[in-house]
């Protein structure tokens, strides 16, 4: 049966789903945003499939206790079905908080000040071992859940946080079709040395344990061969983009994840979002406004955004007064000590700002701290400049719902560093997120930027980001997998 | 006429000798110390050679004022001459101080806090252009130079300081053989683009101009061929190891330095050496010696070396009392802020450490700072443990130095991150220098190794010293530059 038919197990850290409860005590699931999870379900939907992920809520927990994790979300107008594992929370602290937000995703975004931090020491072999343990329930609920299906399933995991999942999947089922995808940006050969040898051999083996490897950019693809390559054992083959382990080959593969335009459009379109944007206009006025929106992250470089932004209204001071600072940040990950010490540096860069440049009428930047998805949608109607500079970043989908809903032909100022700019960067005035220069003039250069221009390029960039739906970023995985079908097929005749 | 017996020029910005006024009022030179002086001056020697380089003391400003720079060393009993620059103080700190020691070294050793450092902005840009000025004044003094001789020169530049100086060079004299040598490690691809696009591109196409670039280690060369493969208009040939940029061919080459025995045992065996080694020994009594000598450098990952002693005095409570740390220091860039700051969270952990876990007969640490050649000579001397453990690092002269000198059977416990691991690692205690449970273990390891082990591996780490003098270090480098002489040949014929 082709991969392209068969049935479809995803596995993740968090589900499409978390389950609440309604006022009438029944347990309803709330569905996730974001290209992911709208394109994985829409495949599971087609394939009969399902998802494997860690139960995240109270009531996921009271489900998965009820259920052995077993959801069938027939019932709830899907056609899928969940299995969600019920993880001790001190074994998860360890997985999620220490190895795969702590460590994994630090190496991988270079964020380390290496002559102080990391230090590794005992609590992190505790903490691998906790990473290990929840790796394995995933596999061998992957494993366990093939059973149900009449055809052999293909699978998809997704992320750092299942890195070993992969090759312990294969172990227990040899023949499985494996595609494995990163998301964030990854480690070159060098700084992946800073991980532990067990923790750096740990990811490296366990991903190579799948068919297919997918990262979003070429250069996050380059610095996986090259670190894999520096393994006993292991072989690139950098032309082919095929990496040879252990006697199997694995397909390192770029596809490049967009967002869905149609629900975002949609919400947009009602009258909640026309209140919000008509409170939002008010708020501006005449004033051109630069927008910002993200986690409140290490990678999201907002102190340096703000530096930059001041850099402008001193570099070129007409515009005191005649724009806004807009930044829309959603608390993250605040059980990580960097995580809040970040936070506090940011607010207190935008208020010296303030204190410093803002006027009696007029105040230079303004933060506003929530949770806030339709606050942002309605933002993204307004901005005269979307400004996107993480200083490195797997992606980055901010930079594709702006331009979606924009109205005012915005003009995106984009890190090349963020992979969103190989996908968007002739549309986009790139920047280097750590030149507050560089990104001050790029600022100006896209508030004085002529309406032709403006408008050609948004138009650019939304062209780009509809003409590749998330339905195609699954099927090319699907695809990929069915490659390597096909040539197992063939070797084995 | 073959490069091995063509005239010499060398270009580094610190030269062998500076310039000291004797109690008589004449000016001496005092030559440098380690392998690189000592090969290239040999070198020199036989080749009737010229070394050019920025005048450092003030004698040798004065020198330069009544010679135009250039200094006949024959008087001095040596055959070569010097070419001594003199470039203004203000000049000099950007070229030097911001640009070459406040960014290239800490790219190039992964140094930064990325979500806080670097951030570039106008002041980057004015020190830049005196980073190119210097280069500028090194290639235009090499061209004159090497009108000087009666035969073509072959040119060997040195280090980060002069990146730009092959392909301006280059320019000035299209024919010239050049080869460039990076002592230091090297960025990857994905770190380098923290770098302003102007400085990333300037440093890698200046190189360029070279037609052999060296390095210490294989992973710094695959650094350099993924940053200059980026390039647009380049091309990287990673199995034959050479890059294509501008019709030109570029070799990249690994030729690991090592320092020169002779001497330092001859300064080892001297009267004074064996006082200074009696007053040592007395100091330790009968206790057992790990010894660190280094710059007081973030590189060389001080405050994670005391705290993995620390955890060996935690995990392994009988060597309390029954071992001794001695840290020499020598102080280093004490003008860069990040500098200071990391001298005294030195200093501050190892009192710590000293009053939370020593006795009142006995302190765990003993720091001494102070340039102290001798002083080391002696502690190589009586090691038990010699600890060498940067977090990144182009070769590290220490782990050969020590071998070569220790007279107890020391054992080397040596980073993975440094160049000298692949050189002598097999001899050595690897450890991860950002695992303090690993470097903890390790030291337990070295202090616990049985007499027999422990000489086989100190007999195996000097004969590695040994083997691979510096004029090897050199000759090597002369040879790849005569192979692209014959290459010319026969493609101009």
């Amino acid at each position: 049966m082709s991969a392209l038919d068969a049935p479809l197990i995803v596995a993740s850290n968090r589900g499409p789903v978390t389950f609440e409860r309604a006022p009438d005590g029944v347990l309803v699931p709330r569905r996730g945003t974001g290209g992911l999870v709208t394109a994985l379900i829409g495949a599971l939907q087609e394939a009969e499939g399902l998802w494997v992920a860690a139960a995240m809520s109270p009531q996921d927990r009271e489900l998965v206790a009820t259920t052995a994790g077993r959801i069938d979300m027939h019932g709830f107008g899907a056609s899928y079905r969940l299995r969600y594992l019920d993880i001790a929370p001190d074994v998860y602290a360890g997985y999620y908080n220490e190895i795969s937000n702590g460590i994994l995703w630090f190496v991988n975004h270079y964020l380390w000040d290496t002559p102080r931090a990391p230090s590794f020491d005992s609590s992190t072999d505790f903490a691998w071992d906790r990473y290990v343990e929840v790796n394995r329930a995933f596999a061998q609920a992957l494993a366990e859940e093939a059973e149900s299906f009449d055809t052999e399933p293909v699978f998809l995991i997704q992320d750092y946080q299942l890195c070993l999942v992969p090759r312990m999947l294969r172990e227990l089922r040899p023949a499985a079709l494996i595609a494995h995808f990163s998301h964030t940006s990854i480690a070159g050969n060098t700084y992946i040395r800073i991980l532990p040898a067990k923790v750096r051999e740990g990811v490296l083996r366990g991903m190579l344990g799948a068919d297919v490897l997918g990262f979003h950019s070429e250069q996050w693809a380059d610095n996986f061969i090259s670190s894999a390559r520096s393994l006993s054992g292991v072989r690139a083959d950098l032309a082919r983009s095929r990496v040879m382990a252990e006697g199997r080959q694995v397909a390192v593969r770029i596809h490049p994840i967009s967002v869905e335009a149609g629900p975002m459009r949609e919400t947009a379109a009602t009258p909640e979002l026309a209140r919000l944007r008509k409170r939002l206009n008010q708020w501006r006025g005449d004033r051109r406004l630069i927008l910002r929106v993200d986690r409140l992250e290490l990678t999201k470089n907002i102190v340096r955004g703000f530096q930059a932004y001041e850099l402008l209204l001193r570099r070129y001071p007409a515009w005191r007064g005649r724009v806004v600072f807009l930044a829309m940040l959603s608390p993250s990950r605040m059980d990580i000590p960097e995580y809040r010490e970040y936070a506090e540096q940011c607010f207190a860069e935008a208020t010296r700002i303030n204190q410093e440049l803002g006027e009696r009428d007029w105040q230079p930047i303004e933060v506003r701290v929530k949770e806030d998805y339709l606050g942002a949608l309605a933002a993204y109607g307004l901005y005269d400049v979307l400004f996107v500079n993480p200083v490195f970043d797997g992606m980055n989908l901010v930079a594709m719902e702006g331009p979606l809903l924009n109205r005012r032909g915005g003009v995106l100022v984009l890190s090349r560093n963020a992979g969103a700019y190989f996908r968007l960067g002739r549309y986009a005035i790139p920047v280097n997120p750590f030149d507050c220069t560089e990104m001050a003039d790029a600022l100006n250069t896209a508030l004085e930027m002529p309406h032709d221009e403006r408008t050609r390029r948004a138009r650019g960039l939304s062209r780009l980001v509809l003409a590749n739906p998330p339905e195609r970023w699954v099927r090319s995985q699907l695809e990929d997998l069915e490659r390597v079908r096909l040539r197992r097929t063939a070797q084995a005749s």
